[in-house]
């Protein structure tokens, strides 16, 4: 029996890369690394793809469909930004190799002209969504370090919002003052709500909250845990009232990692806001072999 | 003639140390390290204080007067904190040192119950902010890492609130995807304004916003050093929109650092708030020469 790959699946985003066998829409293998785009130099990006993927490969050429921050300037190769609105996935770009065994093609991103804004990775699981969803219109949330909001419509991309909750929460959790009071992990439902709610009713609010958390501490001891949630919920709080335009009155999508979707769903919930969670690989997945067909299809 | 200190002031914060010789109101001599809280052990303040201190000292014991984190939990020794409503200063609290030819005291911080909140250096400048400038009334800013607000009326703290926007200011422009878009330093006080008052008029979208300034450098180019204007516009904006209950209506006394003082007064000019701007450390003095008195006064 032949075991090696049909095509392969790659997501190499800024601090790790992940691989995937593919036969069709089947899973074969799985291969993940920390050599993300910020630490691998241009040259480096094939002989790091080689070593993973060397024992998938076949007699003949093997495409590899890989989405996220090889695409960008500082990655393997520019791919260019397709501006908003528009379908999510451009027909992806080749790139050389030196390896004939492999055929590589980066997925392009979106851009987004006023407000400025970019994505890169994203809208391959957003391709992958509407692959599997087919005429679904509504908000799709992505969290994640830069957890993104998209407005999808007919097929496209109508507008979308970067914000940066996930990275300020690690820098204020791990390195500020507050580190002192927080925990590094753990969740307490009540004080992720009760913030959550405070953030959101008064999001002008935040800058004055924040220290409160390492206060209530010094002054009265606190919960490590329930400073987390806080935490948590005051920042996830201040992003849903910026978000406000997308999610009110809309479906949501919540598509990402397990923990931070289910903050995010259980945070829209609330608000009345009618949410569904999916998997982030698996659209991942889906919206690769959708750029497999666009590159079978292209002439 | 006698060269040597008639007290000793010193402000010993979190990261730095700071120390006066003195004959009353004149400064004989300054030294400073950065031997701040942070790093010393609870047994090694008295000898980092000796080895800056020792030429100072004459044949009679000295009393040095020091305000700020060396009155912390992990300090040299904990000093209550008085709950606000209070007169910034409490009686000085004796340190027992090896040394006869030293008598420490440290100054007491400031606590509030409901919000939550803490300060531990501050109290001795509003301290000395007040003895300099009797029956003052109104509200004074302190601008720093954790910038502090306080309404001040006859003679005593009544409120005050923290802001850690100095600090999310260093974490966000040094460490986080907008460093590479954010420069060390400079000011463009067009783009300042431009995001202060976008983020004053509508707070609610600063998390909206944070990550436009790198969208915006990675499709158009942007000045790093308008960029770096922006975010400190953007964050002081959302400072300032949540402390409009200390500012509005009052009028302010900036204390504090030099450039971040400026960009307070000049944040508050524009909102026609009356400021006077004042040096942090003649405040300091100041107020430890009152702590002086005070000790010197008590039974």
């Amino acid at each position: 029996m032949d075991t090696s790959a049909q095509w392969i699946a790659g997501d190499w985003g800024s601090t790790r890369l992940r691989l995937w066998s593919m036969r069709g829409t089947e899973v074969l293998a799985r291969a993940e690394t920390e050599q993300g785009m910020a630490t691998v130099a241009p040259e480096d990006y094939e002989p790091a793809l080689l070593h993973l993927v060397e024992g998938w490969l076949g007699r003949d050429p093997t495409p590899a469909l890989i989405c996220g921050m090889a695409g960008a300037r500082q990655g393997w190769a520019e791919t260019p930004y397709a501006p908003v609105p528009t379908t999510p996935l451009a027909t992806p770009m080749p790139v050389r190799t030196r390896n004939s065994h492999l055929n590589v093609y980066l997925i392009g991103g979106l851009s987004q002209t006023e407000p400025p804004d970019v994505m890169r990775g994203e809208e391959t699981q957003i391709a992958g969504f509407l692959a599997l969803n087919p005429g679904w219109d509504g908000v799709i949330c992505l969290p994640g370090t830069h957890t993104k909001w998209a407005h999808v419509s007919a097929g496209e991309v109508v507008s979308f919002q970067t914000f940066l909750t996930g990275e300020i929460f690690a820098l204020l959790g791990n390195q500020s003052v507050l580190r002192h009071s927080v925990a590094a992990a753990g969740m307490d439902a009540a004080a992720f709500a009760e913030a959550l709610s405070d953030s959101l009713s008064r999001p002008e609010r935040l800058a004055a909250r924040l220290f409160s958390i390492r206060a209530r501490d010094l002054l009265q001891g606190a919960d490590p845990v329930a400073a987390r949630a806080r935490l948590s919920g005051l920042l996830i709080g201040a992003e849903l009232a910026a978000a406000r335009p997308y999610w009110l009155g809309q479906q949501v999508a919540v598509i990402g990692p397990d923990e931070m979707a289910r903050l995010y769903a259980l945070a829209l919930d609330e608000q009345g806001v009618p949410t569904t969670r999916t998997d982030a690989t698996a659209m991942v997945l889906a919206g690769l072999g959708l750029a497999r067909k666009m590159l079978k299809a292209a002439p």
